[in-house]
């Protein structure tokens, strides 16, 4: 994902990349909403990518995230 | 993360698990804006955690999501 995604990412930066995710996962709650299977797995693709791509420009792993809730589940 | 996870996330349903979603993305954004890498870790998790849950609950998976971005960017 850095590999193809990263230098763009970086030039939009973290604040640009907040506002994206936001709208991304109002289009996920849409298709939730009204939309069917091939429209739901889209938008969950995308609100991830741009999670991922958080993730990245603010240097912190994604992986290591998700794997508290499996070390260590609240 | 549906073993540990899954029966307490049907219970929940759907919107439910949307609404869910939203504020820990708003969380996140503010982790992001005033927070230090520890918080923003946590929050990145939340978030997805929230994804997963939504995916599991909509017979998707999350995975197959993410990949499409590496098959077919974009």
């Amino acid at each position: 994902m850095d590999k193809l995604y990263g230098e763009a990412d970086r030039a939009r930066g973290v604040p640009a990349t907040v506002a994206w995710l936001a709208e991304e996962l109002g289009e996920l709650a849409q298709a939730v909403r009204k939309g069917d299977s091939d429209d739901q797995l889209h938008e969950l693709g995308d609100v991830f990518a741009w999670l991922a791509s958080l993730a990245n420009q603010l240097g912190l792993s994604l992986e290591d995230a998700a794997n508290r809730y499996v070390i260590d589940p609240p």
